[in-house]
């Protein structure tokens, strides 16, 4: 009468989906491993929001990890920020940034040219603008970067600069209130400041010698206060990690106090090394409770509108889970996010497969793991929110309401 | 064409569980009688408070009546007090309380060497103890008693005397805010004049002359506001009974409006006589609408971590049915208010099995009474709360939402 007491969390990105020509990718795939998984399983369909919610995958990963997107979702900023690696504090206002081409006035292109040479520009922006404020500007992968602004007195209640079109005149911040008027203020100073700053910087000479367009202005759009959030461990009593290489998502766990684990190989697409990720999850459950792991090839493939590839990258993640079926006194949980469908190309609200395996799970019918046999399980239909409670009850780590 | 008009609602309290070795103690147990049951009703699942939530017996039995207990259950004190028989009222202090000894300011002993001689003491305490307010004391099983003060101006919001722990000191009664010093320092005064009471009484020489521990203090917390509740009867037009042996289980009923009904042999464990009590609940029929029976021993099996026990405790169950397999105009429910897992010698949220057998259920293709079969059922998954209403609809005493 063995309990469970590590969780380890696959969030398979994207990789729900519906069916084309009879099959969806899922059911499509060479999927053995995931399927005995399944057989020996207890499954169910999901809506990580709720039904009909088209989920990101910042507030599914929330409400898969049982903190409320509605509540603690303020806005795609804090989650970017914190992705990129700063260290974000409650009450920050936070940004994602691109570097964009200013011309006459006018965007002219809104990544600059798709730049990658952005570290000195960032370095530049913090080393030479004072806005009178404390700010962090911090680069990311190509012409993305993400700031936040910290001290009193603060909002995010203000427009953005972008103006979302190209060739289109730049925009000044406005407050949504008289609260936000001071910061306003703040981010017209930051963006005029930081013109100066890039105007003329050796990059960009360098661009514009080599017929490129330069990196001479910031756009911050998505502002959000960051949310006080209450630590995983502290509210679950169990200590987390996060195996992910998309920074959305280790700033999702960053920000729930979670440890990133890092790996060498993956790359957030169909190219990632699935294997090394999944080896490096299950290493982690020695000294952690609880695993996420986010695998993101799908989603992508989803997006593309590629089913082949979709189907084909999930044969592959299939293959890494080989060495998940010999886990003992572990409650191995395989999702989503949300659906991606390929004929879509964008994210859906369609409910995702879920399945727990694990000691003492009400072992159902279902063989195999995908959307259609899913719906058939012994969980039937649940919420992303339920989801961590039901987690927890299995390994015995609720608290009894009553007596 | 007929339509059931009365509702007989058994909870096999605690009898869901999980698989051990591939089976739940219901799949292993034989019951013919529930299986006809449940092959001519209709099946489900259903978390009786929300899933991933564990449910205590108390929060669980207000939900399955349609009481919401986060609206409720103000905590475990009034809802003992009425178990033990005092007429609480909306606005009574409730505590449960514990005969305990006291030594040199420690509690030496929590639960006074399992005292059983408690009336005289009780009585004692009633007449001999003056705090200046109304309260009712009254002594329950074993050293277990409750407390209710009555009057204007009480709070909750106390902490308790009791150190949980033994050979460390009394605490003193500290108010969480304000509202609530007038009922510490009645708290406090209670306790010290408890203490002059107990101090010498007749039962207490007795007691320390034979060598055993005396009765001299009270420890007094799960302090709760008893919460006003609208009765069964005035909310759902139906005559209600409650034949239950377990103190919460009474109280609950009875602070719902419902009508007790005792019957020799019950115990409350697997000892009890389970045909006397199905028996006495289909007399019970005769002039009421609706009677609620708990059976409580495969949750005394369930804590002890007993599957064989729990399992046999089933069967001895199953038996008592075979009167209910004859009842007309009736809607014969048979669930549970949680899972006791043998695994986990607790409650847990696995949701619990519920079946529907009476006029006009829409008859799934379940024939066994069961966890893992019911999930196959035509009631899908439910919650607690929904469940009077679904009662009441078949019977066909909901009022139209609309026109």
């Amino acid at each position: 009468m063995r309990v469970s007491n590590k969780i380890l969390f696959f969030v398979l990105d994207g990789a729900s989906d519906r069916p084309v020509g009879g099959m969806t990718p899922l059911q499509d795939a060479v999927t053995p491993n995931l399927d005995k998984l399944a057989d020996t399983g207890i499954s169910g369909i999901m809506d990580t929001i709720a039904p009909g919610i088209r989920p990101g995958s910042d507030t599914a990963h929330l409400s898969l990890l049982g903190y409320d997107p509605y509540k603690y979702y303020t806005g795609r900023g804090p989650f970017e920020a914190a992705g990129v690696g700063i260290d974000v504090e409650a009450g920050d206002v936070a940004f994602r940034c691109n570097f964009a081409t200013l011309k006459d006035g006018n965007i002219v292109d809104r990544r600059a040219g798709r730049i990658r040479e952005t570290s000195e520009l960032a370095r530049s922006i913090c080393e030479d603008v004072d806005v009178g404020m404390n700010f962090i500007f911090k680069e990311s992968t190509g012409h993305r970067a993400a700031m936040v602004i910290r001290g009193e007195g603060l909002s995010a209640d203000v427009t953005s600069n972008d103006p979302k079109k190209e060739d289109k005149p730049m925009k000044e911040f406005h407050a949504g209130s008289p609260e936000a008027e001071k910061t306003a203020k703040i981010l017209n100073d930051f963006v005029a400041q930081s013109i100066k700053v890039l105007d003329g910087h050796p990059v960009n000479v360098e661009r514009i010698n080599a017929g490129k367009p330069p990196a001479n202005v910031i756009l911050l759009r998505g502002a959000g206060l960051v949310p006080n959030i209450r630590p995983f461990e502290e509210r679950y009593g169990l200590k987390p990690a996060v195996v992910a290489a998309a920074g959305l998502v280790i700033g999702i766990g960053k920000m729930c106090g979670m440890e990133h684990i890092g790996y060498d190989g993956g790359t957030g697409g169909v190219d990632s090394d699935v294997k090394g990720k999944v080896k490096t999850a299950i290493n982690a459950l020695e000294d952690h409770d609880y695993v996420l792991v986010n695998i993101k090839g799908a989603d992508e493939a989803g997006h593309d509108g590629a089913y082949e590839k979709k189907r084909d990258f999930i044969g592959k993640v299939d293959e890494a889970f080989a060495n998940v079926l010999d886990l003992t006194d572990t409650m191995v949980v395989v999702t989503a996010d949300h659906s991606t469908p390929v004929s879509i190309k964008d994210h859906s609200a369609d409910p995702v497969p879920i399945m727990i395996n694990g000691d003492g799970v009400r072992v159902d019918g279902v063989g195999a793991y995908n959307e259609i046999d899913a719906a058939n399980g012994g969980l039937h239909r649940i919420k992303g929110m339920d989801l961590m409670h039901i987690l927890l009850d299995l390994i015995n780590r609720t608290e009894k309401f009553g007596a």
